[in-house]
């Protein structure tokens, strides 16, 4: 059992960690790539380098800082998150549990650039299998995303219909998934009238009475959504300790709003660690 | 006229430094040493370097990052602040004129480390010669310090009485000050009943019935009270802007209380740089 688990390897979760790591607790951090920031060729408003770096070099520093100092970093793509009084991390290849869990995944949460998507958000569009798949049993269910992601979702919605679909949008398959019906071309529009109707592709449409997202690698927001975290558009809602509304839930850096800068998320992650510490060295003392 | 005249060459300055630079805007920073970062000879806790720095590297870092992208660092020593819609910056020096001041000093106030020192400040023990110099009219008036900063606050407290003793508490003079009554040895103790009454030295004992302390450089604080910002414990007070009480005067990192830490600095003067930003473009819009 891990006292901080932290999701994500960024500035804001290597920030954290390095704290935590001094103030001397058991913890973890799972990554699955670089990020945004490893967008960005061209950094030279964080300070402390003379010269520009790229984002993939300082990604790269803060992953060897964390490392020299004896913090363990699992390269693993975080499927979901549990909580039942303590946290089971579940990833692509293991399980993981901890007292506390940071997510420090960044702001992107995928959606589709098409035309209609964001009309049908909240209106058959859906980012969360678990909250909202009960609504649309038996009823034609499409999923789209390509990845263990979408997987996870798809598993979940089998529960609820039979008509399920999924659209991989152009995006090559990279799990097995039996017995699915697949729609690989990529997805042009998304039509209805007050609720979602029909998956517009570049070779036909498809009739659904709702669309679940998981493309790519969920979001801090997504893993917040399943657990019942507030979000705020789609920033994870935190008070002034970094914690969400569950306990030992917290969240720091992009996801949860605020001003998008490195400087910004690595403040974040020391100010959470702080209050991760007190958090837990008071729930030894109860 | 500077758009933004930054005090402090430290994290906090600096961040703040390279985004107004990078808002196009005339800045300058004036800064007289590396502060408290250069008494640190090994932080690891900052985000980004792989291996453990030096203070004073990451200062130089900071300083050379700036100059790069091509913002004039002035290194002189401010002595005082005026604010008359627009501000009046004094140095050792020079002066200079800007639109906005950022305090981005540190937290560094001197006091003194002697027996009695703390229970005299604010009664009879002052900070600030302009604040509560009057109050000693025709008084045996003290100040402490031996530098520039002690020189202004001397002529001030000229004005105020003719019973004027420098208290240089052991510390060389650095300035030149024509037929002033000289004490140079170590203070050891502060008396009084409900006022301070003597300063005890290591020699004998004077008479005072006020203590002005302007040991070394002025520190934000200082400069923050001589113009009525209002102060909170001894950090300044700031909105969520960063802005004090006074239009267009600033202050970020240690200065303004909060967790003592490069992370916390740096994300400070990112913040306060587009506050700063806003402020002077809503300001020429009028």
């Amino acid at each position: 059992m891990f006292d901080v688990l932290i999701v994500g390897g960024g500035p804001a979760g290597i920030s954290a960690a390095v704290y935590l790591k001094r103030f001397r607790l058991n913890i973890v951090i799972i990554m699955k790539d670089y990020g945004t920031l490893a967008k960005t060729d061209h950094i030279e408003n964080y300070y402390g380098f003379v010269e520009p770096i790229t984002g993939t070099q300082l990604v790269e520093n803060g992953i060897n800082q964390a490392k020299r100092m004896g913090i363990s970093i699992i390269e693993e793509e975080v499927l979901n998150i549990e909580y039942f009084d303590t946290f089971t991390v579940k990833t692509n290849k293991s399980e993981y549990l901890a007292k506390t869990v940071l997510l420090t995944t960044g702001a992107s949460r995928s959606g589709l650039k098409v035309k209609g998507f964001n009309d049908y958000v909240g209106k058959g569009i859906s980012y969360c299998a678990v909250c909202d798949g009960f609504i649309y049993r038996n009823k034609r269910i499409g999923v789209v995303g390509a990845g263990e992601f979408m997987l996870e979702e798809y598993e979940v919605l089998k529960n609820f219909t039979n008509e399920l679909t999924v659209f991989t949008n152009g995006v090559p398959l990279s799990v097995d998934i039996h017995g699915a019906t697949l729609v690989s071309e990529p997805i042009t529009a998304i039509l209805g009238d007050e609720q979602i109707r029909q998956v517009k592709t570049s070779l036909a449409s498809y009739d659904v009475d709702a669309l679940f997202v998981a493309i790519g690698t969920p979001s801090a927001s997504d893993f917040a959504l399943r657990m019942g975290a507030f979000l705020k558009n789609n920033d994870i809602e935190v008070d002034e300790t970094f914690m969400t509304n569950i306990p030992g839930l917290f969240a720091a850096g992009d996801c949860i709003g605020g001003f998008y800068q490195i400087a910004k998320a690595v403040s974040d992650g020391a100010h959470a660690s702080v209050a991760i510490n007190k958090y837990l060295r008071q729930k030894a003392s109860l």
